[in-house]
């Protein structure tokens, strides 16, 4: 249907005229919350009255940054490309929330309630393990990024994909500027503590650094080899003991697939960062590096399964490569993802220190003189991170560049 | 209009129904000549008949390969793709014919005849001198490959550029197949000498060759760095002593710049070894290897030239980089483009010798002995290209690489 904003007043009628939905609720009354914290949209949890059980999560972009206003308009149209992206993980990937309809006019998109499930970073913060995590989002990570590659897909459905995605050019915007441009230069946007200003201006110049984030910004532009999620921190992962669900996916495009690996890597640094300065003992921080071990390995495992399982894709034609050559490739291929990945990851966690979007696990630390020390030992690490990315060969080289 | 295939018996009703091409014909009688020699299209030459020096080239794209019949089913989309690359490249370099009408529902280009110039691979197979075209080729491709990337456009525009072009499946299959896959392997589309079978035999086990091919396959699928003409081969250029002009430009895509840079490379390569072996001095194949080097400076001296003119881009918000960061991440930059130039140079020259496509400088040669060695120098220099395209740090590396 045209679109129209949805609020309380006329949400009802509008989950009524689905019929999968009214089915759902069994023509109940409902109960409408607005629930969304987040920056964009505007997010309703709606409760059946008469079975509480029953609820579903009704997400709608506005034409505007729900956390400014009006005066900050950004297209809506950025649902449009949350509603493909989830559509194609969910066929790939468990991992996905239940999606029970999308409409890209009305830019809306309703799903089940993950109602015992935390957002990820909330509940690092406060030091929760999460058993399960590594194995889970290796897989999606590996089946989504491989199966929307030229490792597995034809040329023109490749191109294909791109053509669906190509065209959310306001969220790739956002992400050139402010992962990769603002943080690192003087810009009005940055907020960081004023004790930080030395390193800003160090790191403002420093040429080495720099011109690896161009190389990095160059390939974050120009460089399609999946399609990614686009913003894969913590923040956009749902868990418990049981399960993992990515959710929050308007950021996606057909892009490098290490920016994905490498926004996981960087937000489970920023989080050893924080128990490392916060933790009587190093428990949980020496867990979170395992995590990140443990991710990479599972991950690069996966990856290589679904490979060997592909007789033929754009890349490889069959009868191309005998068994030398693939293996060979492949270990060129996961070694040069790596890298980006580390890359990546570095361009992620310093500009959560100077640019406008902080993480609550450093930002929350309450403490003037320990969130300096976090802000410095998360740019040290990041800074490590973009000058060697070309050097990592293996985890323990990333276990180095952390640890140094 | 809708689409209808042109013939001798439509072709005036059809010109004389655009008041644009009416007025240039001033209305006369027509005389048509069928002159199409390509593989792909129909292509017309017509003059008036009171006034023979009024003349223009009607080229048609139909739904078969032109070459094979209908049983060889092609999109006639492929005009599409030249109409939009020749109209954008015409803005930006005057080494395009003028362009009087294009209609991609028709599939038709109308252009400028040109009368007094030559297909260059012709030219160059009898040693013809082309002075400017070094200067020329050079402009032409700093400016078109520049001005369509992200150091120049927004990156809004850029994804604007991808969509238009990002459909051309077909004929980036074509290239994917047949510069990057079939001339590497076991294939019933190889045609060369079977004195070289050793060789193909030996290639299509070289692991080391082959990952590099699967490297610089993955670029040209996965790398967009600008607007390309897809198929800049001595064939896809017209030349005489004054000036240079680049047609058939049906292969255009976003991808990586090298390519462009390393099909123009490639063919003079090939066009070096045809007359080393033949020619009784070395006057003009020493020209040729001038050219290379000359083309190269003056290709990165322009698209420098056209850097540093740019005040912000989608890579480079102003501010962003002091002098030393940029320059540092500009020779970084032209170092990498001239290593997958020469990359996809040595793809683009070993093909030619075992794939379907071979090139009438070798192909041509009637000594049977003499054109297997050529065919092997050929694929020697190649090999060269692919295995070393990432020491290649300058023009003496690669006069050397060509020599060794």
């Amino acid at each position: 249907m045209s679109y129209i904003i949805l609020d309380a007043s006329n949400l009802e009628d509008y989950l009524f005229s689905l019929p999968k939905i009214k089915t759902y609720f069994n023509a109940d009354s409902l109960i409408i919350d607005e629930i969304g914290d987040g920056n964009l949209n505007f997010v309703f949890l709606v409760t059946s009255s008469s079975d509480t059980s029953k609820q579903l999560i009704i997400k709608q972009a506005v034409p505007y940054l729900r956390c400014v206003g009006e005066s900050y308009p950004l297209s809506k149209d950025r649902m449009t490309y949350e509603i493909r992206s989830l559509e194609r993980f969910a066929k790939l990937s468990p991992h996905i929330p239940k999606i029970y309809h999308s409409d890209e006019e009305m830019s809306v998109l309703i799903m089940e309630y993950l109602s015992s499930h935390v957002i990820m970073r909330k509940g690092m913060i406060e030091g929760v393990e999460y058993p399960k995590f590594a194995e889970h989002i290796s897989s999606f990570l590996a089946n989504t990024l491989f199966k929307t590659s030229s490792l597995y897909l034809s040329s023109s459905d490749k191109r294909k994909l791109i053509s669906q995605f190509n065209d959310n050019s306001e969220l790739c915007k956002l992400t050139e500027d402010f992962v990769f441009t603002a943080p690192f230069m003087e810009d009005e946007t940055n907020a960081y503590l004023p004790e930080l200003t030395d390193v800003a201006d160090r790191i403002s110049n420093d040429v080495e650094l720099k011109t690896k984030i161009l190389q990095l910004k160059y390939k974050f532009m120009n460089q399609s080899d999946a399609l990614l999620h686009g913003d894969l921190h913590t923040g956009s992962i749902m868990v418990n003991q049981d399960d993992t669900y990515v959710i929050d996916s308007e950021f996606a495009f057909v892009g490098p697939m290490g920016f994905d690996v490498g926004a996981l890597i960087a937000n489970l640094v920023m989080s050893w960062v924080s128990h490392t300065l916060q933790d009587n003992d190093s428990r949980y921080s020496d867990l979170i590096l395992d995590t990140i071990n443990s991710v990479w390995r599972r991950f690069s495992e996966k990856f290589l399964t679904l490979w060997n399982e592909t007789e033929e894709s754009a890349l490889l034609t069959k009868g191309f490569a005998n068994d030398e050559i693939l293996q060979t490739y492949q270990e060129q291929y996961m070694q040069t993802l790596l890298q980006e990945s580390i890359g990546f990851a570095g361009c992620k966690i310093i500009r959560r220190q100077f640019g406008i979007a902080g993480v609550e696990d450093i930002r929350g630390i309450e403490d003037d003189a320990l969130r300096e020390k976090a802000n410095r030992l998360a740019i040290e690490v990041g800074e490590r991170f973009i000058k060697q990315y070309h050097t990592v060969m293996n985890t323990d080289d990333i276990m180095k560049l952390i640890k140094e």
